[in-house]
């Protein structure tokens, strides 16, 4: 079974419903292949249908994964869709309410006059994203490598009295000489800017002796990294060298606990305890991490709020950072992927 | 008056409402001057409350406008709400229901506890938004300069045989040069390709004797661009330029018709009847254009749909253009402004 067969088979097995609609970009490109704004995908158990508008079938049509019919609608998206309801007689149709926004979801009910339910089924493509493909971690892969070797040119080039602004040009230009793009605009963070989780760059110039924070993606066809370096120009000063060393072993402790089975709460406990039993688990404002892929925050959510279970394919973050207002900030980002036995940390 | 307050009373003066959340994040910035994710903004009549949480408070003190007060929220944006329409004795919330999810919706309105009514008021900060000040117009120039520099750049570096992936390579490399980003992922279509209004980019050669038509956008500041022109390699077959002139022809009657008081379909229809008269009217599958600022895609839409009025101090896209399923296709894009006698076209 392929596996848009097998995707769609478990959304409508998953759900209560005789037909499902995507409605988010990114969900539909995963299913699908296409990325494409302004189109619905509906899934029905035999047939699927790709609803897009005249300025995108023909393109569309070159792209997609076979077995999904394109239709293209005139008037309305939402008419098209109680139209191929009525034709497929489906009665209870599934939607996700966190990817339809209060007014398109009026309209979509108007549109189906009472002939077919609407049944809202929350995050069952977040949940088949979670878990990634070998194929999906070798994308992923990909970028992280990218990612890394950003870091050694960075280390390479900066130097005392370079404004964050030109550190981030050089970024910039090394990035595209690869031939790839950021999956956000990165911080570069340095002195007392690195207080703020999300600093925005500014015209600041770094000196010696004091944390550069750079937080950095990368792109690659659509799959994205994530990663975190403390860089240091010249002596590190005692008690910014014991922060970090900290901060790093609050992460190393995480990252041993990882494996499938254990709840996700736990690991981000782990690190917190860590800090806390050197006093400083106040200044670590966030939670410890997130999943990526597709999008460069996704589920699972590493946090301790999240009391589901660690699964073999999960690729996340694991960040602690803590911030002290007015003097400097630490964070180590790396990515994880949690295997049968254990995790493997990919950005080595 | 300064214009937060002008834009926050107008909010509150158009609508039947004790206080506005806006939750859309480039509204919240236009308001605000802090374009932050994570973020919703409450507007009251005599308070003003920026709602986010702790890892963005320190940064967004540095940058919001002044008059507006920061609250953290440690428990739920939602709850935060709460309290503050407690506080404030807020009977009547309004909110726009195109921005925000109907999952959030219900968490919001669970979290009113029936003691504060929701009231759905939807576009006003987008009527605000249409209208352009001086200084935004600036900025949007600001992008068009480069964004045209782009093309003489393009018109002196492509080649026969050239990708045009090679071409998207140094499109970008010009463009970080130049400390700008694209507002959009270009379009690069040549020959065949340029049948797909929204044609992906491929690593097809450009040859002579066929339209390369690209599309791009430029964003600086936060300010968008959207321009596109017609690249020829060499002697242009005369069936393609008799449909070029065509084209730049039903361009130039509608921006003709462009002024204060004019109905928005007549721009659109004005475009339809040339080249309905020319017989390629079906071709044209798409709306003439679409207002551009802080978004590319903004109100007004340009359309045969859009029975309002042209206003002084728009700016938006006039852009006809017609595909030939296989062969090839043609669109020429120019931005204008609204003034008080006319237009004028920012992109010349």
């Amino acid at each position: 079974m392929n596996s848009l067969k097998k995707n769609t088979r478990f959304i409508l097995d998953k759900s209560d419903v005789d037909a499902f609609l995507v409605t988010k970009s990114v969900n539909i490109a995963y299913l699908t292949g296409f990325p494409s704004e302004d189109a619905w995908f509906l899934i029905s158990p035999k047939r699927l249908f790709y609803i897009t508008d005249a300025r995108y079938t023909l393109e569309v049509k070159k792209n997609l994964k076979s077995g999904i019919e394109i239709v293209e609608y005139s008037k309305s998206m939402f008419s098209t869709v109680l139209d191929l309801a009525l034709q497929l007689k489906i009665k209870r149709l599934g939607f996700d309410e966190k990817h339809i926004s209060v007014s398109s979801f009026q309209k979509l009910r108007k549109a189906m006059k009472r002939k077919v339910k609407l049944v809202s089924v929350g995050g069952l493509i977040e949940q088949l994203r979670m878990i990634k493909t070998g194929q999906e971690v070798r994308k992923i892969d990909k970028a992280i490598v990218l990612n890394l070797k950003c870091y050694q040119y960075l280390k390479r080039i900066i130097r005392p009295g370079m404004t964050e602004q030109e550190i981030l040009v050089k970024l910039e230009r090394y990035v595209k000489r690869h031939n790839a793009e950021f999956s956000f605009r990165p911080i570069i963070a340095s002195g007392p800017n690195s207080c703020f989780p999300h600093a925005r760059i500014t015209t600041r110039k770094v000196r010696r002796g004091e944390p550069i924070v750079i937080d950095m993606g990368i792109d690659i066809d659509g799959y994205k990294s994530d990663l975190t370096r403390v860089f240091f120009l010249g002596k590190i000063p005692q008690s910014i060298g014991d922060v970090y060393r900290l901060v790093r072993e609050a992460q190393r402790v995480a990252i041993q606990k990882i494996k499938p089975g254990v709840l996700i709460s736990e690991v981000d406990q782990q690190a917190r305890n860590f800090l806390k039993e050197n006093k400083i688990d106040k200044f670590f404002v966030h939670s410890l991490g997130h999943g990526i892929g597709l999008e460069v925050h996704e589920v699972p959510v590493i946090s301790l709020k999240n009391s589901s279970k660690l699964q073999e394919g999960m690729v996340f973050t694991v960040e602690p950072g803590v911030y002290f207002p007015g003097q400097f900030g630490i964070r180590v980002e790396d990515m994880v992927l949690v295997t049968s036995r254990g995790c493997k940390v990919l950005s080595k």
